[in-house]
């Protein structure tokens, strides 16, 4: 019996701090699924087809992940994929109080479903998707934070001439 | 003299969290003033007269409580009704710095009414009128965190048919 | 039935902070109960007496104010006492969670017993008896953040003999 | 060689807060100039321009001081600026978090600025700009919180007609 | 391969907080350690070996569980014992903040070793090993909040006796 | 006039994030004094004068340095050195809410001296001069985040010998 591991997010689009908490649930769990939120209320920049590659890109060959969409309450999804596991990544105090609100709702939802907080290495400590694409629509480097599938698509974009001039 | 507490909040939908606070603002003080606040600029899942009859509908027959309405600037409406104590609810870090902010400015506009504070019970520390709007759109059994007329108000908002079907 | 509130502390020394909290207690309950904890285990600066003298002088004739000290659970003496209503400041984040934790402890112990919260002002946000001390003992000037008989007391204690020549 | 800090924001309006953060940097840095941001997806209550003459009426005539509005990303315009120094005020956790977030990711875009935080005296903790708008949205007193000035522009955009009659 | 979990702590003495993270560390992981820090330092309430006992009762039979002592650097021992993750709980802010602090400072210590986090249960968010001694100390009941085993030794250590009669 | 800022702290011992506040308030102001706190009360595991020669050799030469020590009062040596800035580093929630507490009641002591606060980097947002110590009286490798000449001298401290043998 493998123990596979469920990493929902919004993932638009995945950084260098996803990408270590998949690495990180990898080396702990046989396997991990990497689950897609599709939120029909929020116009996400980009695609859920495109989040679901630009994972892949970054990840590489790995048997041992899958990535998938979901629709709808997370814990059904965690159900329906006989996960056990939750994973989260944990950055600062903001993060703690929602996570730790939608732990406790999860848990109380689904009583056999864990969840459990990674933490983010420092040097991704700042690093968010929200703060990456408005560096980005601005034409800011964001090389260093994120996989260089994701900073090719945000170039593409974000490209110079859309700039403001001053 | 008897004290009078007001209550005041967007109360869309109630929650046991905030029936904790209502059922213990009434043994502290000789009458509680749920205010229920319009505010125009957002829209609500509940009208102001629905939200007002749920909030009776979950405390039940009780003389010393009223349920009322309010729009524009609470101190004024703290003024006009002759509360001398606002009670607020206070769950975690995020509401603390939000709630301090509201009680500094509401003391500087009107210094002779106090806010005062209860912690809400652990049970409901992760409750959330939003978080619960949220879970039930999606079909979420949230029948343990809401008064029985609130889950059947969230119920024929939300029916099972217009669950998404992946 | 005139409802009481117990306002527990160390009050080693009372600050103005303190005494904004029972000036404002006052304000909402019929009669306040200052409490003043016996610490067998902690070394005070200031004996119980002395602690509840300047607590009485700084508050003045008020005949609704009752100023006691007690040894050992808080819950205990807040039943042995009648009180409905625990009292305590609110002034900061770390304040918040250790405060929580022991409102909901007492909870737990007595049922019964409710702790409410009041926001400390502004001017006092920043002041706490160990700071005050700390000034003190150094020889600065803490008349701006502490009644007139604590600035005596303290400068009976800490006389600018005592100061170190650097 | 004169050190120059830069201090962005939105300043819509400028606070008693943003104003107190202006004098003290004027007294550490030899020139300070004010940066308004113009952010085209949000809808500011006052204009560029009327924010930029809010700000030079309040401070007053202070031949150190420039007053300036930016577009894009901050560390383009602070490096086109020739500035060493961003300063910025902090309030409370809230604040905390998100500036530290924006300040580690500028360090990363232009190592060579540094961000400086200043606190906010106490009188101003709990003021902010969208509190502001929000009472006198609704006819509240705010004049004790933002300069002259200020308060005239806002009773300009809210008079008493247009508070709804309950 | 089997993969084994560490959860380190004091545990003077365990509380239903200690043993809810337990349970949930051996529904997640094929094997569990749970390992005693000896503090040459600071005088615990219990003993080592008693602590160890303690923890053995609470559990009850469980194959699966290992209850060991380390001395020195936790990474050190994690590293002898062939641990590859470190279990901790997760309560509240302050818990939050030095968490992390250790787990990053661990990380760079120990790259293979990697921690988390797991949230307290509602119930057990404000229980601490050192609030139940201070309450056990004053013949408060803590009954609720620990295993009964733990119960019997705290009542053994501080019979009503040794109250103070005030 | 040149200005100058005074970073006064503990520095037992000086750590890489020490060391990193005080390169970027070189690059900031004219001049930077750094103050070794000398308190009677605390027992420091390095002497002041073995303190003060960590800080030169982790800066090496820099006519623009100075390192002294003092007792009592900050801003009664902040006045006597003729400082008007206070630099200090941030790291964690835990820092802020003291920080900011020490920094009010400074400015209420000495209110023409301002409290400047630096963000730590990334890389030592976790260090602290206490846990440095910890992790080297058991033997730890703390070479990554203190200078050359700390890592020596803790090592002298504490020599692998001194390592219990479980």
């Amino acid at each position: 019996m493998a123990m596979m591991a469920l990493y929902p997010g919004t993932f638009d689009p995945i950084t260098n701090g996803h990408l270590d908490i998949i690495h990180r649930s990898l080396s702990i769990f046989d396997r991990v699924l990497v689950a897609v939120a599709v939120n029909v209320r929020k116009e996400p920049l980009f695609g859920t087809e495109e989040r679901m590659d630009l994972i892949r890109a970054a990840v590489g060959p790995e048997p041992r992940l899958e990535v998938d969409a979901f629709q709808g309450l997370l814990v059904d999804y965690v159900r329906r994929r006989g996960a056990r596991v939750v994973v989260r990544g944990l950055r600062a105090i903001a993060d703690f109080e929602y996570e730790f609100q939608l732990a406790h709702m999860n848990r109380r939802l689904a009583p056999g479903v864990d969840t459990i907080f990674l933490p983010t290495t420092q040097e991704n400590f700042y690093v968010s998707s929200s703060l990456v694409k408005e560096i980005a629509s601005f034409g800011g480097d964001v090389s260093g934070v994120v996989p260089v599938a994701v900073n090719h698509a945000l170039r593409a974009r974000f490209p110079p001439a859309t700039l403001p001039t001053p």
